[in-house]
């Protein structure tokens, strides 16, 4: 099925989800799905509205204007526009550790996300030939300290000739550049291997082990220039022991991994995300 | 802050949001939460809306009948009209186990709970020491197979003459009567110690030990005339060994009974629970 | 590292710790893992222990007669010894779905696994593909009430060629004999799609959705005559909201069934699993 | 039942569970319970083993020296001896929040815990009511910057006049100082309200609110020189969303508080602890 979605933003006030439910009312809108929230901290009302698009009033290219017109300009609204058509082109970056990229290649094949992979660009040679079997071109981009600029460009050049709408980092151990983050702002998702903002950086759960946790963690966020500092999206655990050694941790932490970078990619796919200062809204 | 709180229930079609959010609006309705939710399997369009009362257009005994005529006619609404104040009045049953008690008693103390509680009811005098503590009055109605109709209506008659709103079952080990819990449809909370619909009736903890299983439960629900078997309001479980033995399965399933239980309170009190056919919509 | 592995059951009886253990001290066993259990109920005793064997003082197939006779024979032990090589080989069974097919191959693949996948065997084509990708021999079985005793026959003999040491049920949606099972105690690993004993039998996803739980399960357990009654070996659970649909709940419950799953194989793989009655104990 | 426990570290080597287990056997033990670990990191062994005194081959007062010369002088053990009798004496701090208070009072009620209360020091008189009400002596000491080390002069000598055992800080909003600490080491139990180690120090669900955390935890520990930098003992999660306020935070994270505390102190009771460095082992 069709479907347009609404993402919007502005300073709460009386009469936002009148004006907006009139204006899908008034064009026989089929609404879907319809979530709000409003932040009184900050005094801001946000929303989400999916609604069917064949039997709406309004031609596809004509909601934006309408929209702008009839509400967004009463109420100061920033608003962001989705069709759940063409499929997202979503770029994957590896490095060695296989378990989120079967994970989000099984979930490609077994039709639970719908999302193009145009490519998969990695600076290591090792998991060429699980993306080979699932027919995606695989790019081998080698980076060291002395041409990571180069390498930036060269893999920046491959996601505008692939037409990436956006990037996921299945465990892709390079850090990336302030110049490239800022290409895709709330574009990049990241998988942290520990429960942010503990364990910070590199060898998290070698951390964990040594400050004795009994419950450990992955985090699923967008990328920012602060390095594991950007807002998440998704969030899960796992208990360990005492008995757990680091290489355990490892193992036990790949199962959260997976399956919280998974749901975070979901939720980004079906627009169901909204970045704002330094946090997410997640709709239902 | 004085709130109104409008829970609606009708057959899903285009406009019942447009029609609604006017009318808060016409009003001047500052509106503090707002959810729906569609099930399209069955058609029905469910809602819950809060707003404050001071600031709004319509006087509190105006809203139902403006509302009738203005919005719910035209869709064919059944809605439910409330106010945060005055306090609801809350009659607890038990009968020996302290610890859900204790718990509904703690968070009445510390003001989580913006409940009176008139009376408690117990079919033994183990408790009654506890309860006279917080000041509250303590009714010893033993029931045995002779008497159990009687004592139901020397029940019924306290719970009229204290005003009680609804009840909670904290781990009260007697079997309402249909006749009793018809007088109190989805106003009678139970607490069940095992994740229904695994192991309905009595000893759940001793069934869960001869079956083996790895986790355990409890479930609050809405009491009905079939055992156990009424809308869910919440669960939650709780990880078990094999070398827990059925008396750490209780001691372990105390602490999930009384979260679940005091949880399932609170929704109820927020008015954010609308039990439809056998199921519960949990309103955010 | 060669490890051997001891699984011991025999009534509790004062001594047997410190027979067991003078007899890994005599040999100079050094021992890597140690778990036991005492159930009072029945005054069954449990363990299971881990040593090198490259340093021991008995060869891998003297181990056997000299626990037998200098330890076992004294407290009418039963015990299975065990050997980390060669690899223990395992048959999948599948149908259609992949998540849990996937999530094994994924496994073994990055070698948390250490095990041998002879063949997979299938009533349905649909994953040929996928385990094609991998290079393990596919066999398609298609099954129907005229074939299922012949269709058995050709499984086990294909499972006897293969020398196949245990079966995993990877969403396999076939119904086995008793015949079949009863060639295989405690050595075939089915994961249902419930958090049982709730919701035995077929749909058990769409049983969750009409009873309205507000969390779902999955279980791995072995598989006995009775349907879906066998021991447990894990168990894991998913929050779900009224809001979530039968296909919302089937989605949320497929990364439950695959963790789960691939636990319970890990598991038995580590020989950590001893069934006993109709329950397992999980040694650490 | 009486019974003594044992808990043991030594450089791991052969031979110690023989010596242990031969040492039980000699004198006719009848073990009730036995857990031991193996930090191969470190190279430590630990060992909890509890069992029968009634029927035990030597008296109470001779175990200490009889396993000291049998067994522990061979491998270098330290070791600890205990019996579950007489209770041991916990002090509560508290200040203004109930609800930690109300969760451990109900366990002592219930009898779950095994423990005597014979005081409650608080720098606020909020609690005393509820204090009272349970019969257990309360001392009022407020604290400020000046009078903070004859504030700590004070309870400790309440402390010993009381022959209390160990100290549980019940959301006590005061930093203890070195000096006293270090006179209580690995006897002061603190819960913090956060999963550390993220959010050390104050206003932990504020901190959690604006990083945008999905998931929030609280941690109890014993208290050491460094603020919130102690041994972990416990730790539990809960999940919020973005429509949580920080007061939210506050309500949902006190009830994994609570829980988490109960759950500390309870393998402190019952002596499953082992500090051990900066770490826990929390034995079976």
């Amino acid at each position: 099925m069709n479907k347009a979605i609404l993402i919007i933003q502005c300073p709460d006030q009386k009469g936002i989800v009148a004006h907006i439910s009139d204006f899908l009312y008034k064009y026989q809108g089929n609404i879907l799905e319809v979530d709000q929230h409003v932040d009184e901290e900050i005094g801001m009302f946000f929303m989400r509205a999916a609604w069917e698009l064949e039997s709406f009033g309004l031609h596809k290219d004509e909601i934006r204007p309408s929209f702008e017109k009839e509400v967004a300009v009463k109420f100061g609204m920033k608003f962001d526009l989705y069709f759940n058509f063409p499929k997202p082109r979503m770029a994957l970056f590896v490095s060695k550790l296989s378990h989120c990229l079967f994970d989000i290649l099984s979930r490609v094949y077994s039709g639970q996300f719908d999302v193009d992979i145009p490519l998969v660009i990695s600076n290591h040679m090792d998991l060429q030939g699980v993306v080979k079997a699932f027919n995606i071109p695989f790019y081998h981009l080698p980076v060291d300290k002395s041409n990571k600029t180069e390498v930036e460009q060269q893999q920046i050049a491959l996601l505008k000739e692939f037409n990436v709408d956006f990037i996921v980092l299945a465990r892709y151990m390079q850090i990336l550049s302030s110049d490239f983050i800022n290409q895709y702002p709330n574009q990049v998702i990241n998988i942290h291997h520990s429960f942010l903002p503990a364990f910070v950086g590199a060898k998290p759960y070698h951390a964990a082990y040594e400050r004795g946790v009994k419950i450990i963690g992955a985090t699923a966020h967008y990328v920012t220039e602060e390095l594991d500092a950007g807002p998440i999206i998704e969030q899960e655990v796992a208990r360990v022991r005492h008995h757990n050694t680091p290489s355990d941790l490892v193992q036990i932490g790949q199962d959260v991994e997976k399956v919280v970078l998974s749901k975070a990619i979901k939720y980004h796919l079906d627009r169901k995300v909204l970045a704002y200062g330094n946090k997410t809204i997640i709709f239902y």
